[in-house]
């Protein structure tokens, strides 16, 4: 843990922490479908409160038309994002099964916009044991707001 | 203003607060790609405080590849619901044009989860004037929990 | 059925039709999860063809991340958009259930774009009997593509 | 492109056909907000056909709430799947930028439910030029159906 912890910048105690919390989490996951509770917790820094480390957390919450749920890292990071955090250092994600299960796609995009693409992503399973992926080792090649040129420019331009 | 309050329950004290928390959350809006703010508050009962009145806010977070951003109304519900809030009395629904725009349908079907089908919904427009329609009236016959039996179940009397 | 499909202005050849490809169309479904099959199908005019009638089906298909599955009504209207067919004069949807299942929001919301708002949604139950609701009694007071201005004149109209 | 097809196990007529049909795809988007048309093609199996080579077309069709669109990757597979096509060879997706796009976070995972790990997805560029990565390079450590157990099996090995 101590040589991971230096590899990402973040302390042993951060780490625990964001553990900690991730596993937490879990237990306020909607999931009457799936029954796959996901919790997900952000280590983040609060711009507004002089560089403050702040924690935002989260979990899925599923409905009855299965695509319109949301999963834990999106609630998380859209509770972050509203409340005016926008700077990540980690992001971690447990779930109830093992080996530990990893973002879906749709989240990785989600976190992709936000997170540094050096971010690691903490994927803890059943038993709080971990491995971790950085944002570009999740979301390879990724199709980002880099990518996307303005609708004029898209318009003016288009091959014939 | 009065009579609207006293069909739906809520004190013009209560509409007020929700009014500028409403619009006041557009402000937070992350939207790069449409420009279209949305802001969104719930006005809903802390059960875990002896059902004191609690405001949870949200906005729009969009994403690079537009089906992954998430809609104000499902941002802040899932803050919401993941928070332990499960009991709603009122949404708002603010944006930038007149007349007042209504919750797509998605995110209709996500109200629909959580909030009881006479529930008020607030749509407020750019001048802060506003319609306001129940969860039955934006989603009539609505696909809800009920509509859904169990995979079992649905298995064992698959038509043949 | 004679005066329901007079009243929608389709023959009782074209709504049993529609049943039947309707209905037919849940056998596609790719729905390991919920085992909740299904089907669509839509009424359309070709017209790239003097304006035949034709028809396109679809079903649901899901995804391990449940967020990521589409329904069938989606998979049935994309497939028609994108092989050029815009016009539309009914959808029927079927699942296994009864009472007849209705389009969940995501997909009111998606018909919306393309379909009149007068056009008749046709939901069968699992014995084949139906309900019948337009497109503007499932998504009232709707938000469409006429609700939505351009990102430009958002930016220079915003309230300050 | 022929040790690029060697590769990848098709010909190179197969590549220049699926190169030809992807682009062509771009001109049946219906991209009014993003003005980013995307075409995608699959090279298939016909498994009820002998194992014959078939193909299938998509395109983005957007909605005026963007979460509610559908991308061209996802557009081509859901009109596969259940038109009972399940054995696909390679992807194709065309953008009109440089360099090429590839599939957001979304469709790699409504791929990764379909395609093998090792099937290639090629990304054209305005030019007509290339990339290509595997299923498996576009979605590392990927969730996918075997991550999910039963909701059953999670309820009862719930961890305390
Ligand atoms: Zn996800
Ligand atoms: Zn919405
Ligand atoms: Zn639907
Ligand atoms: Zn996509």
């Amino acid at each position: 843990v101590a040589s991971v912890c230096e590899t990402y910048s973040i302390s042993t105690e951060e780490f625990a922490s964001l553990r900690a919390k991730t596993v937490a989490a879990k237990a306020t996951a909607y999931c009457p479908y799936s029954q796959f509770r996901v919790g997900a917790a952000l280590l983040a820094v609060d711009e507004s409160a002089a560089g403050a480390t702040t924690w935002v957390s989260g979990a899925n919450v599923e409905n009855a038309s299965y695509p319109v749920g949301t999963c834990a890292e999106r609630v998380a990071l859209g509770t972050a994002v509203v409340s005016g955090i926008k700077k990540f250092r980690a992001l971690g994600v447990a779930t109830d099964v093992s080996p530990p299960s990893s973002p879906c796609g749709m989240c990785r995009q989600f976190i992709r916009e936000f997170c540094g693409t050096s971010m690691p992503v903490f994927m803890f399973d059943r038993d709080n044991n971990f491995a971790v992926l950085t944002v570009i080792q999740l979301l390879p090649m990724s199709f980002g707001p880099d990518s996307l040129p303005s609708p004029e420019e898209l318009l003016a331009n288009r091959p014939t």
